[in-house]
């Protein structure tokens, strides 16, 4: 369904705005004979804002031409100072999924991803229960069980960056009910992406959907974002809600609310692996 | 374009639930030869939960019958120890404004009124500055000004309170920009609607927009909710959403906000002429 | 995670509007100690109109009571003309889907059947192909195939309604991309669930993406409807529409509207398990 | 609120897709010494499709620079066969409003061209009903009343045609009940807005809501669009929904409709005010 581009690549940019970077970067890739899709261009402000770019091209001649402006567009980085990547569409990304008992956000994925909507390799799942191995197992998929208790958190963290090291380009927590430490976060910068069950930053911390119930909302949410050491406070990638009434219990809200997860976080990895995001701060810009 | 039925009542009940309470109240409708339009009930919890009821029915000889329903049940009202109401269709509503400078709810509301949206009156406009008088008046609604400052608060509310007696029925803070005192409050239990421009409880208190925008939220939004001693605690009637990107400035937020704002408060304001909200702690039930 | 309660039944009416009917239905289960937690009336007009009514109780002693209610109800029922319909929560319905080659409608029911949020059984899929034979087998659930062609149409239908006879109550037509006969319909009236994947009455017919595209259309949606003669015209049960913009593709569209169709689908089913609809001409009364 | 920036311009562009249009572009632009602030491209297609982009720039010494462009993007344009407009913010569009007796989408943007939400001038409001004189007075701006019947459609036309020549630059249809002629079209080519009261391409024709009353639709949706010489065929520019249920009666659609058609008109004119809405075949591209 999702037809990937095998000639099409993306191009990611942010620095200190000034002027002439899109010139530059046009005529750079003008010189390498690539032909531009789409682009975005964005800067937080006109004076001394930051500056952020996203280019999908066309190459003509893939195989050759790609390695080249791999090699030579860190000149014109260099000139301007900025912070870059470039994607290949030929190289999927490749993403691991930590999940903990509840199985919703982990099913929207596998799905989606065997369904050709995410193109995406997903060489395993984690998860500190067994509940969910016979559904990841069906999906021809290496599960792997790594349970965690408060005083072996360290030496789990350990065993599932080993078991990551090398295999996977981010990671995803589907319900993942474990927090991570920092310095697991520091080996994944803006790469793990949470799903929050409410809309942030109402509702921080544990038992959401209870503390909804109490406070009678008329809207239930959720939250996809980049994790970082501030728990609850990574950038925000996408939200979304839906609406309830004084019917729903608590338990209703809560499979209610299971839906906007699935949605949010489904948007959200979709735009992290065609490359959409931009992090600033604790920002996203989505292009 | 909104018709009133002139024949047709509403009844709102609301007692510790427990069995017989429909059975009493659709007989003492049928023999008061009313015809049940419409009808809701809801218990919170059948066992030693709360009840809450609301119909809507036609008379067929109005002006005769709507006074004996009004006295004979209170007959049934006291074998159920229920808090009730009957609502006169006759009898419009009067909705009193308050205001401060930004007029985009007020208007929305003085517009609404004129084009048979919400059926109600609407005696006064009441307001800290002067800013909308000339718009109040093009509606031919009078416009009183009555200044707030720190220490002018209590003769101040005492004003507003002088002209509000007997002439209105509810008040609306269409974005007015003074906390009100416990002790005004206590005068409109469950009678005064406030606008809040945040998606309650994210962002309580001051400078919403200015903090979704440093938080870098997605969606915006806004919440309609009954006033109570408990600044932004109030039970929440209605809430709404508007979807944002990067690329809006705490500006552009507030904007899209305003519309997020004007869509709750319409809608909770229509409910509450209609009778269609029951409260309870700190909740509603919507029917 | 979704709580059947043992001792709750619900009960549904139709019939034309005259005065008495909720005094007798009230009254009657209160005879029977019935205690209601929940009810909805509705009326199309209160002249000459149809009545509608749901109610949803909790009896004191299940086993003994149900049957008598059961019973009972006819003579009340008899004095009013009434459709009426009595769920036993203690029988779970059985719902057979029918799928073509896409499956992610199929995967949606099947998962929210696992995880408990659909209360229902789920004794056979059918398919015109094998293609999600293995999905279907993997949850445990029996899969027919039943191949279609233009000059074995009737066999097939034949074939089909002797793997429901005596087996299922309902059917849900996932992506199943074949017109099911009039006399086929005859079989289940108002108990056979379709999605349509366009917004009706919008792209009715073949190949609504392709046509949304082409329209350039802001809104893509999906519609679930009950299934009658008339293609496309059956009464609409809910329906969900997502934003898409210039960037997407016929095939993003389609993507897109997977999701649209996934969640209305969802809910329609729900709402029938849960007996909260009601079916007057081509259009349906949601409780 | 919404602050002008003096010294920014926009530069729209189409023109068929071949390498090196964005080089081109962005290197006279930095010639110019214009800053780039955000910039949007797409392609319908990278081979033989459509290119479209907009980009938004300062520039440091404004009142010399800007005449400057103008006069020189000619050649860049003439290069690549470009349609092309450049928008001068210092020049605020002047809008006229064509209405007939509903007022909603007429006070919704007087109100938000008052509140500065949309910057634009309002040089006159036309009507074919004397109705809303007194609320377009009201906000201090001139009204005309040009009364059209079957037999003066022609003059009508001519009277209005004259009324708005060289005095507006584009029109909007408030909800205006008059099909305008292929002439009249031709003198304001996409630059005629309507709002449609239904979601297009759902109830085409006449009476939009009461069909949808009749077809039982879950939805209620308004769309705005372009106006061609084929009625309610033109590039679709925004649409919106709102929830509805069997409760709802034909009247009560209208009013939820109403809502809908000022979300989605005040979106599109806002757009079309920033020059960000590109138009081809019948299509749009917002940007």
């Amino acid at each position: 369904m999702y037809t990937i581009k095998p000639n099409r690549a993306k191009l990611l940019i942010s620095c200190n705005d000034r002027p002439g970077i899109v010139s530059a970067v046009s005529r750079f890739l003008l010189e390498h004979k690539a032909n531009i899709v789409q682009s975005d261009q964005y800067t937080t402000d006109p004076e001394g804002g930051i500056f952020f770019m996203r280019v999908e091209f066309d190459l003509q001649d893939f195989d050759s031409t790609y390695p080249l402006i791999e090699k030579d567009f860190s000149s014109v980085a260099r000139d301007f100072d900025m912070d870059w990547k470039l994607a290949n569409p030929n190289k999927r990304k490749r993403m691991a999924i930590l999940v903990s008992k509840e199985d919703h956000c982990l099913m929207e994925l596998l799905w989606r991803q065997r369904a050709g909507e995410i193109p995406v390799d997903i060489p395993m799942v984690i998860s500190n229960h067994e509940d969910t191995r016979a559904a990841v197992e069906a999906y021809g998929i290496p599960f792997y069980h790594v349970p965690v208790t408060r005083e072996t958190k360290k030496e789990s963290e350990q065993k599932i960056l080993e078991l990551l090291e090398g295999k996977v380009d981010f990671i995803v927590l589907a319900r993942y009910m474990q927090i991570l430490s920092s310095e697991f976060v520091t080996h994944y910068p803006n790469q793990i992406i949470n799903i929050h069950h409410s809309f942030l930053p109402a509702f921080i911390g544990a038992n959401p959907y209870k503390r909804a119930f109490e406070r009678g909302v008329k809207l239930i949410g959720a939250t996809a974002h980049y994790v970082t050491d501030d728990l609850d406070e990574g950038p925000i990638i996408e939200q979304d809600v839906l609406r309830v009434n004084h019917r729903y219990s608590a338990d209703e809200l809560k499979i209610t609310g299971r839906q906007a997860e699935r949605i949010a976080l489904a948007r959200a990895v979709s735009w992290h692996i065609d490359d959409r995001i931009l992090v600033y701060g604790n920002k996203t810009v989505i292009f």
